[in-house]
């Protein structure tokens, strides 16, 4: 079973059963925003938590062996159609600049890590309209000389 | 002068000084990722912190005035190169269609504002190495039919 | 039911009954415009509206589920080739740094939004040819600093 | 005087005589909309109006021949990253396959003139946040056989 | 049926009955050109040209429908590889600025419709090595202030 | 004198003058469209029609020389912006397979020469808006075997 | 059958067969170049060598059809990844400019056609190496005035 | 002086004294191509023929020097726009394939080197028009395992 | 048997027997990184060890015939999204240029060979993080004069 | 002193004095492909070091003060043309699957860093021909969970 077939699976269980992406990321212990973006096949879980996610959403075991194997991360559309994930797209290119200077003068040369990185989205309710909040955090690499 | 001097003016003036992003927003009473953003000409400034700021990093009246025109937001690379940023955009490619998932599931269909939005960038100290925290806060905007 | 077969499926009803956009909207209870986008698969339906379009078209459950799902706004062609949809491209090129220029002077720094937004399309007769007007209407979005 | 020139020259007079593009409008005779974009380079004056703006703005010779000049119209970003003026390119991603069932509906097979048009940019007031209104006239084309 | 069903219908209903082009035109009572570009799902035909030309095929009737429907005029090519194709890419490339100098002296500010618009393609016997004649027939359509 | 310069200098002589393409290519001994392409760089002419141009419009003679140096012909954009020259592209991207089809049909297996290659661009006035003429007469040339 | 079944079809026979394109070529009365290229799917045959090529290699008759059939060319890729195909288009990028220059001092200004044209590939035994000799032969097709 | 300013001067000379690429390629002792390309600063020569080279065309001796340094060689086109450029590209993409196979049928897996590689460029002439002859000569690499 | 079934058979085989790279690699007697490219599609094996490989994995002999037959070298995307190969990638970008100047400097002009060309990847432990080393051995071939 | 202009000091410097990138390196007391990268401004070197560098290569203080400025990493090239650096984009296409399908195998889900990263470009020498060695070492960065 491919990573497409998986994530097919999976969403058709968690339809079924009608539980949230949070009450899955509670069955295998992990957070949300891991959680599904391994059963949306862009990363991969270690045997004990696709266990368990397995278990509670019922699935073949075809699709507990396709949450542990390796991604290929891929992408189609070089920039973004949809609105929601364009946003994202654009905070990049209207901010990335200035995140760049920042963390430069408060870290030195070097890079944010999205590979030892993680996030959490949570609402923050406001009377004014509800609030979408993304933290990400990953660890500076600096880069050195040799 | 347009927003292109501008920045280059403000980048001398700031070098020749030795001061701070920190210490620029703070004598302009605005955050960080805001100030330096209005300072690399991706966002426009109310007169009263450009006058401020202006004064604080003795700027010509021409650099006051630049700092407060409406920007034409443009960046040159649809996919950027620089590490720094290429990791931010790999991230809006992995976990974008996660996050829009997740969004969805607590908000509803609507997407995250990128203009009644702001951001913050912090450091935070780690024995194994330091962390960037970068947080993200903007209005969820609902679909409406109508 | 994905919603390209959702599409596909409300396409041959209408067909079939021969019924327009207009009459599908009117049952719904919603804007021609909407109905037709939320139709193609580009925007969802609440339930009641959903059902009643379902009812109107005799539409199978899983096409009344489908309309409720929340979309991945997608399209293939960066500049679309057909000549109606190219037309539009190209008013936002010839007149996009015009209505930028308009909206800022009358409202100051900010965009219009493409969410908080509805669209109407009108004929208007016209013995020298009839004229298509097309109405849109999105809350201005200020920038705020922070 | 090229187009580009006459740009910079027909700003540097607007700003130095602290007037609106209604106010320049109004001297040319003309819609807002349509002034604004042949100052921007975008259209052509008949010899009348760009006499008349040239008068207003107290404008150079060369200025007001090159408003008559016809354009070479040329848009640098395919995709535009602007945040104002991609939501006018997602609004023709999004509804561009809507308005082409509605029209061809309503009118037969054939497109709106993007030529024979006219265009029209409003605020409305509104106490949750004022609106812009956009209105698109352009005639209808048929395809005919021959 | 779609469009691409009904060209592959056509295409073999043209070849078992052995006619040309011109012939099938002629039975359609349409132009070469026109008639091929509706077959090839360019362009629709009105009911009473679609149903001569489907009972001078014997096509099936969901190919005499198929040929009404309105077509989303598509190519998958930005720049066409074909060697035939491309040399008319090319002559647009070459040529472009020249007929728009040409047209504006002769016309005015304005474009040749496409749309408003028909095409004949002729051969030329020539000892020297026969010629291909291709004769475009546009509508000017002048650009008006408003 | 390159290209660039070349045209600068005759469009400006051209002003200077009043005269129009149809007398200048009169004076060159030549058509129109060749005249003009020419002069806009897309064309290199023989030293007697360049030598009686360059007369009639009192050119300098590094220009009589530019005129006559061949051509690197060179086109910015891929997919035109300009309406007048995006309107051939669509003509292109519409017909093409069809004209493809009829010149198979009429002339074997082989192209319409873009070299061995003339063009014409006439007014038909007409009461209903007068008309564009295009006509293109190109050498068919046979692929052949070897 | 299309194409693509065409080349299959053949390739499977020749591997059954095992013969070499040269034996195919001379089965075919052709040169291997276009033999080769008539068999991929590029040009097309004659009746006579498709007939004899078909018989050599036991053919179906529908792909001796296919063989005569006029080919739409088309590449996918527009900067090739094989590099073996990529080394030609390397060749392209580096010589094409010198090769402009030279057949201009020695044809004047035109082209080399790559429709009147013939291509052969040869070994050259060499003890450092043996060598791949590829010869091309086209009409040089001068640019008219007219 | 770079390479740009270098075939700048190169040219200015060989128009001056009014040679050959030829008679430059014979005062190097080089075959033409080679010589041209050189001098369009596409390949670096090695001491004595820039010298020879050098003195025949009276160049200055930072010309001399330039002929010498390493090229990074770069085109800017992907798809060439220039129509005698364009041919070369398209028989590479109508070609390529059959290139590919009749190379590996007659060497094996591996590839015609572009860096071990000469290449001339020869007129044929013939009554029914002169042909352009390129010969290509590239040593074969196979490709090994390890 | 294609190249893309052929791997989707060997990995199929190679995780039911529970086997490695390397054990493929040491049963076909050749390295590791050569091996796993031919098994994925990018080079072909000589009889010999394609025999010795299929034996070891249990292969049908189709996909032993398919490892031997010359393959076509394609990557889907131009910029990869893969973190693991972008990284590759952006190596390319950003040291390019000091490979360029090194090799340059220690060789002369001319290029590595991409094709006799052999790579290893071994593992280097560490305490503070294992290290991936990535050994490339090409041939220099230098460029020569004509 | 930007970093373009800082490269064209030092490479000036570099010739002036004929000195090697293994000298200058030394100077440095650093690597010879990290020195050359930081002087090709894809770098930044630490204090000291570019103290020393100056002092071997008699720098003005400005150039001194660019070599410790953060770089702003960039390439034009999405695909490079440059033949020896194309040829590491075609081997990062040809065994970048392979190189993920190994370092997974060795070290589970993660990448190898390209910024806790070292290179060293060798000369083996080969009576057969020189070989270029290039070794990369760069830690493994696991993907973890959170």
């Amino acid at each position: 079973m491919n990573k497409v077939e998986m994530t097919e699976t999976i969403i058709l269980a968690k339809n079924e059963l009608g539980v949230s992406w949070a009450q899955i990321a509670d069955a295998a212990g992990l957070s949300e925003v891991f959680t599904t973006s391994a059963c949306l096949g862009m990363n991969s879980l270690q045997p004990e938590p696709a266990e368990k996610l397995g278990a509670f959403l019922k699935l073949p075991v075809e699709a507990i062996g396709a949450l542990q194997t390796f991604p290929h991360k891929s992408w189609e559309k070089t920039v973004p159609t949809d609105p929601l994930i364009y946003r994202l797209y654009e905070i990049v290119g209207v901010y990335g600049p200035t995140m760049k200077e920042l963390i430069h003068e408060k870290f030195g040369d070097g890079i944010m890590s999205a590979i030892d990185f993680s996030m959490h989205i949570d609402k923050e309710e406001n009377p004014a309209g509800d609030r979408v909040v993304v933290t990400m955090n990953g660890k500076f690499l600096p880069y050195k000389s040799w």
